[in-house]
This record gives structure tokens, C-alpha cells and sequence, in this order.
């Protein structure tokens, strides 16, 4: 792989429109769209990922960026120094900076190290399993400069492995393959122990679910646990246990996970095993509307219910359904909830805002005559960090009532 | 003081206009407008909380009701059951329910014990210190009503002690006196200590801010102190050290207090030396802007700034000057900000929406000449619960940016 490492003089230049908000890009926002750009022949023939110089209309320049024509985010910003090379010493910076506040926010060396746009590397995502990274460039400028990024990683952190996870939807987009390999080491030859909030969680790095472990949900996972001493524990959608090994770990009595993936509870299971807390813990594998059907039918009730799904509205042509689909979940799961018990209700999905979200669940948890009251209102934690110009994108909400 | 205790016959009944949303209060929304209910003049010469019966305009029971023909609000509901007597037994049922969620949240008694509408009892609010309870009866029906209020609350808690705090703001709108009381045993003859987030907090329950501390702000003064071990704190508009004491409990190697009010600042001292810390604390009183400069004159580096002032924008009508302030406080504040430091920005503003206190923050930032990323978005912990009928009037914003 060469790295088309950038030097000031070689790269193209493209340009804003005088429409483009030339602005904001300045005080830090980070994309420009493709009605924004002057989109001329050769603009249109670069390649994605290509490096380019972006200068606004009057041809000041305005620092450099990946360039991908065929999408709707026409050029990232990379650097607002247009003189900038995008080498290792780039990619040691920007990882150093990234390291410093995770070891702040975390005593073990299991986080999110890189969440792309707010950690400087637009697209490139980093999760941490101690001396195991798993990358997932889900831009082509990053695929191509995997060299000096693996480099970098290694430099700043002292990781031993590197896995590529190309597994990305985005990458597709972006005239990406979806091949995945080791980069540097070894791939683990099982799932690896995971330890957050007192729970061990097996995370399998190379099969599961996006990078092996969703580390969003951390603080979420405590504030459930912390409710969950002497609890009957619910955890719908559970992937390898979040919610219920967090609250297992922190005294409930007992835990259900309910999920459709017959891998992630086997994980979920070793987990609990790693734990001590197996005696505690029972799975069911299936439909997630169905299993709450089924568990109203048996009459079941439960202290803490969390259900946890996966994004039901990831765009706009699937806000309506999506909002239906939430409503649906707080409809069936609010029954199971034994009086004065708590309901958490989460979604991922980047369409429904907070306060539809809100909305949604609280009709379903009306349409099963509960009344609920709101606990708290939680977010992806602070190793997802955002750029506050991106804000209003931020994805995942997880909701906390008493019914 | 004889409590009007309600009985079904004797109570005058409201209605509601046909207009009046009745579908939203039968599924919990607990509040009627004043222009939606049929004002007659026996409606018109109630007295500020009396008890009613709320009828919808069929003439169908909704509920029981406090009424007051003076407020924009003029009916809050109390109870769904039209039949409801609001005596001892009513109020121990809404304390036992509220006190099994703080024992669940909480290793010691000092918490908001009952957070009005969403704990059931509409305008009233009761801070527990041990076994002290400050009571803020801010409705009339509950003011008229103290005395069984008084005796529900020793019987569930076992309290000892119960004063009564009347210089809440919406008092003089039911009519009420600002006449402070002890009502059961003794006021405390000293401030007393409170742990919270490992540090002691000395509250003054009787000539203090509030009800004596800010409960409301501990999960934001967790999230602070976990990223100052290390670290210079400055804490503006510190009241009595919320941030800054719990900061130096969690390793931080220094923290100013800034406040306008000395008494406050004693309070503070007096907490850091409760800890044994005062080696490590400072403060300051004075104008937070004034020092705010004051400090950027003097070249005044922290790792780590907490600005939480009063409401800027506590109405609609404030809402642009509002704003302003809290631009200006961003400003004024991120210079003192080391790089890669942690800027953190508080609202109490029910007029400022989320958006609007981010947006208003990023600008200050901006104009100070520095970038952000968003790390957390925190909000009242959860011994403040909502009804999510209102949860867009979370007053209670705070924003953790690193710089």
C-alpha cells in the first residue's frame, strides 16, 4: 500500500461556491457539501479519498481536505493548516491527543480511542481492548494511509495488534472493499475479556457485532446497574449482556437476555461464567416483539427492564416506522415492568430526535395504561466524543422511567 | 392551622371549556389553563388552593384538584380518584413511593426527597439532610395543608426535624407569606455537613440559598470531579464549593471558589477543611465576570473551569439577554482553559432550550479563539424526576467541553 502522503505543492485545489458558508467551515465545521464546491471536470474525476487544498471563493486558502465526489459531504476537513502532511508525526498527534482523555476518563485500557470527526480523523473509528485495536477506516483518505495511521497507533499506544473491520456500511459509499485483516500482531484467538463496570463482558473482535464490543452505552449500563440491586433484571436486545452482566455485577438477583443473535448470547454466557454469576443468568434467543409477547403471556415481571434495540429509524424514510416500532417496544415491555420498577428504553438511531424518541415511548408506555415518571436521560459516553457544530446528530438516547 | 381536609361532598366542583385538551390530563398531564376552564364566578372567588372536583365539559369526574383563579395555571391535578381524601395516609403513600426510589439511588439520606409534580405533590419540594427535611410548600392547597403533610413525613422517614422554607419565588402568585418556620423539632444551630461525590458539603438550612444545598447538580459535580484528579479547578459561581470540593476529593491539586456571596464562600472554607483540604483551596468574592477578567489579566491557566451561575434567562421575556450572558460567560471563561483542559457550562434556565444554551456556549467559545469538542450533556440527577409531560421545561443543562 503507498500512502499518498499530501505535500502542499502536488495536491489539487478545489473550491467553494460564494454560496458556501465559508464561516462556519472556518470556526471548526467540518464538511463541505457538494452543492457548496465548484464542481468542475476535474473536481468530479478525483477519487475518493483523494487530498486536496480547499480554498473558498475569493482563493484564500482554507486547509485540506478528502474529497469524495460521488457523495453528499463532498470534502472533509482535515486540517485547517493547508500546509499540513498527513504523515505518522500527523496521525501520533492526533492519537496523543485522543490518549490523553481516555486515560483521564478510564483506569483500564478499554474505550473508544478514536471517534473520527471529533478526534481529528473524519471517518476513523478506534475501539480499544487493552493491548488490542480494532480500526474501522469508513473513509478512503484513511484506507489509504493505513501505514502511517497503524504506525502511529502502535507509536503512541504500545498495542501490540491491529485489526481492520471493514465491515462499515459507509465504506461502500466511499468505493470501499469490506475485507477485513490483521494489520499488525495477531487476531485474538477467542473472544476477549472485557472489564467495564465491575462486569466482564466477552467481546469477540473479528465476528461480532461492529468492533466487538458497544462501548456507547457504558454510562448507560451504570445508571441501569445502579437501580438493579436486588432486581429481577429484563435486557432486551442484550448483544453480549450490557445492561444485564452491569446489573448482575452490581447485586441484581437475576438476569433474562433476550436477542435474536445465538452467537452474542453465547458470549453473553461466558461472560456471566467469567463472572461467577451463571446461576443468575438465562438467555433467550429470538424475536425481541415476540419474546415480549411471550413473557406477558407467562405473566413474567420484572424490577429493571432495559430494551436496548437496533436503530429502528437510521434515516429519514424510516422515521415513521421507526417511531412506530419504539412505540411498540414501550407498549409490550411497560406490562413487564412490576410497580414502581423501571423501564429503560434506548435508541440508536441518528432520524428520531430526543424529544420524538421521548414521544414515542411514553404513547407506548400510555397504551399499556402505565403512567411513568422520568428518571434520567442518558447519552453515548464521553469517549464518543462530538463536535458541537455536529451536535444535533448525536445518535444514541437512552431513557429512564419509573412506571 | 386547620387542614380543609377534602371529602368528595364538599367539594366545589371546576369544569373544563370543550376546548380543554381532557385526553392529555386523563393521561397524566397535571395541569389545567386558566383558559381552559369555564370561569363562573363561584369558579372566579376560590380561594388559592382550594380543593375542587375537576369535571370535563360532559360533566364526567376527572380528578381532584388545587385551584387558583389568579394563575395562568389554574388547576393542578391531585389525584386522578375524584373520591381521593388528601389526609395523613394520601401524603404517606406519595413520601413512601418517593423515598423507595432516593433509597434505591442513594447510600446516604441526603437527597431531594420530593420533587413536586412528578413525585405527586404539585409545588412541593422537600430536601432531606439527614434527619432534617427542608420543606418548600410553593402551592397553597399544600401551605394549607402542612400539618398532615408533616406528620406523613415523620412517620415514613423518621426524621426528626422539619423546616419549613418560604422564600420560594411563586409563593407571592398563591398568595402566600414568606415567613420561614420550624415545624417539627429543632433547627439545626450550625451548618450542617452533607456527603456527596466523596466530598463534605456545609449547608446552611435556615439563612442559605434555596433549601441550603444544590442536590440537583451531583451527577455534573461527579462528572467534573472524575476529570480533575491532577488538576487546577476553577469554580465559578461556586456557591458553597459544589464543584470544587468535590474535585479535591477526587485528587485535584488545587481549586479556586469564585462567588458573590461571602457567607457562601465561608460555607466552602469550611467544607475544605471539613476534608482537611484548605491547604488546596482558595476563593474569591466578587462580580464572576469581573474575575473572570480579573483572572485572564493575571495569566491564569486551569485544567479544568466549571461556570454555573444563577438563571440567566428564568422567563421568556429574558431570553435573548439570557443568552448573551452565557456567550459572554463561554468568553470570557475559555481563555482560562489550558489546552486540552476541560471547559464546563452550566444553565438553570427554564427559558433556554438545550440548543439554544449549546449554541449560545459554542459562540463565546468561538470568540474566545478556541475549539471545542462536547464530551457530556448532563441534566438534574434523578432525585429531581420529571413527568414526561413536561420534561421540555428541564430547567437544568450542563454541557463538558474539552478544549
Amino acid at each position: 500500500m503507498t500512502a499518498p502522503l499530501s505535500s502542499s505543492a502536488s495536491l489539487p485545489v478545489v473550491r467553494l461556491l460564494p454560496k458556501a458558508n465559508a464561516r462556519a467551515i472556518r470556526h471548526g465545521f467540518p464538511w463541505v457539501y457538494a452543492n457548496e464546491m465548484v464542481l468542475d471536470r476535474r473536481t468530479k474525476k478525483l477519487a475518493p479519498g483523494t487530498l486536496a487544498r480547499l480554498e473558498d471563493d475569493a482563493r484564500q486558502p482554507m486547509g485540506l481536505v478528502s474529497i469524495n465526489p460521488t457523495s453528499k459531504i463532498i470534502a472533509r476537513m482535515l486540517d485547517q493548516n493547508p500546509e499540513a502532511v498527513i504523515d505518522q508525526a500527523w496521525f501520533e498527534a492526533h492519537i496523543a491527543r485522543a490518549l490523553a482523555l481516555r486515560s483521564q476518563l478510564f483506569d483500564a485500557p478499554y474505550y473508544r480511542l478514536i471517534h473520527a470527526e471529533a478526534d481529528g480523523l473524519p471517518g476513523v473509528i478506534i475501539d480499544r481492548f487493552g493491548d488490542t485495536c480494532v480500526v474501522q477506516p469508513n473513509a478512503a483518505w484513511a484506507d489509504a494511509l493505513l501505514d502511517p495511521l497503524c504506525a502511529a497507533l502502535t507509536a503512541v499506544t504500545g498495542i501490540t495488534n491491529i485489526l481492520k473491520n471493514a465491515g462499515g456500511r459507509t465504506r461502500t459509499l466511499e468505493g470501499l472493499d469490506d475485507v477485513s485483516a490483521v494489520l499488525r500482531g495477531a487476531a485474538p484467538d477467542a473472544a476477549l475479556p472485557v472489564p467495564m463496570n465491575g462486569a466482564t463482558y466477552m467481546a469477540d473482535l473479528t465476528g461480532g457485532q461492529k468492533t466487538g464490543l458497544f462501548y456507547d452505552q457504558r454510562p448507560n449500563h451504570a445508571f441501569a446497574a445502579n437501580l438493579s440491586k436486588d432486581a429481577r433484571v429484563l435486557d432486551v436486545f442484550s448483544h453480549v449482556g450490557g445492561f444485564s452482566l452491569a446489573a448482575l455485577a452490581n447485586g441484581a438477583t437475576s438476569a433474562l437476555a433476550v436477542d435474536g443473535s445465538a452467537p452474542a448470547l453465547e458470549l453473553a454466557e461466558a461472560g456471566a461464567k467469567a463472572m461467577g454469576m451463571q446461576d443468575k443468568f438465562t438467555t433467550r434467543q429470538g424475536d425481541a416483539f415476540d419474546t415480549l409477547a411471550a413473557l406477558r403471556g407467562e405473566a413474567a415481571q420484572f424490577d429493571v427492564v432495559i430494551c436496548d434495540p437496533p436503530a429502528f429509524a437510521p434515516s429519514r424514510n424510516a422515521l415513521e416506522a421507526g417511531l412506530r416500532a419504539y412505540e411498540k417496544i414501550a407498549r409490550l415491555a411497560a406490562p413487564l415492568v412490576a410497580e414502581n420498577g423501571i423501564l429503560a428504553l434506548c435508541s440508536c438511531s441518528h432520524a428520531a430526535d430526543l424529544a420524538q424518541f421521548r414521544n414515542a415511548s411514553v404513547r407506548g408506555i400510555g397504551r399499556a395504561g402505565r403512567r411513568a415518571i422520568m428518571l434520567h436521560t442518558g447519552f453515548a459516553g464521553p469517549d464518543h466524543p462530538q463536535l458541537p457544530q455536529l451536535a444535533e446528530s448525536g445518535y444514541l438516547k437512552s431513557l429512564f422511567f419509573r412506571l
